[in-house]
């Protein structure tokens, strides 16, 4: 692991990091805050999924979730959204291939061997933590994104619930099985339909559930509603009778504008889960 | 005056406008975050005014200013830091030209008359607000800013105590008179350095002085210090007997997330000097 870059931030430090991923098979950067609180204690931890076309940077510069990862004292790990580089596999359309991993492991050519998203995050990062950042207790970790991230967030945390203990997503692509953000990558990952296997976060509510509470903030005047399938997911956790608190925000759209206003709200939530 | 483009952001709305500044001669490109309490009443303002090779982008995306405003109820208003366009005068350095305007008012060729940034900021800007923004209490104004920004509120609250009633910067260039952040440019701007006039912070201490407070943040690791000159305003300050706050940040570097960790007290100043 190598360090990119290092700054002080609320007290913490805001860094960049990279390391030669063997679950992707390149190098792989991701970002770490820890707050002051990590100077003299374990931390809980903060998994933050991004969106399609992001980087590790995005959220880390326009999430505004420093300020309340400060307040809280929880470390918020901002991963890259895909392999990257020359040699890797790619798609001229911005919502396939790099940018675009949509937190799975392909098994389909090009995409394979390098998309291993799941694996990735799952696996291979969460010991690479664990290992070079001694402050950060992974056993506390909680898991959160915006869009394909939260697609990412809800899938993850409820196939691997052994890792997350607290979940959350904002503006999250919510039944992929059912919506041109979904079927056209899970096809080209994948392969037939029958082999999608654990990636709807729907479905996911109705065969494994959550063993606490969903929260979930969207806005109604994004303009990918019809992509994302809010309601697929309200409508899967009252059939369930899932605890989920799943709020359609008046006015707000699919920015980051949207996501820093209620990164406050959804950094509070997980540390008082992880507490 | 056309919109851009509006995001609802903490319950206000973060917009970004163009317009035809005949300051500048060139469409010119700013942004107003305005709070929810304009939606019943008029509000304060602060004026924000940014770095080297900035737009009106960077700080509105980055620097968290949006929460402390509408915690605060205060508009925040993020001007570009230059005219800028094909036909306009550039330079192929980061600070000099297109990006680095230094906010005066050129007379050399082949600057003039497009760098005019003083009178675009203080005379156009502070009209296109009021008759477009109701809302906006412009006689209720503060200004702040980082790095050359800083050098651009500092400079211009001082030489206009009418319009602007609170004062703070980041990092500011506080004695670009004595700097390679300065001199270089101000020579190209205003030419000989006798017609230099109003444009050092430290000596507008020592001339104008400010009516109030001035409250400074300044990171100790800032690798630009040493253009910075933070000195040279401590010790006109202290010579005038300048009520001023000027607070060395340990570990703090010269970027955003530096910015960030201080706008909400920044913010919360310059809301309790407009009360």
């Amino acid at each position: 692991m190598e360090t990119v870059s290092e700054n002080i931030c609320f007290d913490g430090t805001q860094g960049v990091y990279t390391h030669d991923s063997k679950a992707c098979g390149c190098d792989m950067t991701f970002a770490v805050y820890l707050p002051a609180q990590a100077k003299t204690g374990k931390v809980p931890v903060l998994w933050w999924l991004s969106g399609l076309t992001c980087t590790h940077a995005n959220a880390m510069e326009k999430a505004g979730a420093q300020r309340a990862a400060a307040e809280h004292g929880i470390a918020v790990i901002f991963p890259d959204t895909s392999p990257r580089g020359e040699s890797i596999a790619n798609d001229d359309a911005y919502d396939l291939g790099q940018g675009a991993g949509f937190y799975v492991d392909a098994t389909q050519a090009p995409w394979t061997p390098h998309f291993n998203m799941r694996t990735y995050i799952v696996d291979e990062l969460f010991g690479l933590i664990a290992q070079n950042f001694p402050q950060i207790d992974t056993t506390r970790s909680a898991i959160s994104g915006h869009s394909m991230g939260g697609h990412g967030a809800l899938t993850l945390a409820m196939t691997h619930p052994e890792k997350f203990k607290s979940l959350s997503a904002f503006s999250p692509i919510c039944h992929p099985h059912g919506s041109d953000w979904g079927r056209k990558q899970l096809g080209a990952y994948l392969g037939d339909e029958s082999n999608w296997g654990d990636t709807d976060a729907s479905k996911l509510v109705a065969t494994h559930g959550w063993t606490g509470e969903i929260l979930v903030d969207q806005g109604d005047a994004d303009t990918f509603l019809d992509l994302l399938k809010t309601q697929a997911l309200i409508d899967a956790c009252a059939a369930k009778g899932q605890k989920a608190t799943i709020t359609m925000r008046a006015g707000y759209d699919h920015s980051y504008y949207f996501v820093s206003t209620f990164m406050p709200d959804h950094i509070a939530f997980h540390a008082a889960n992880l507490k």
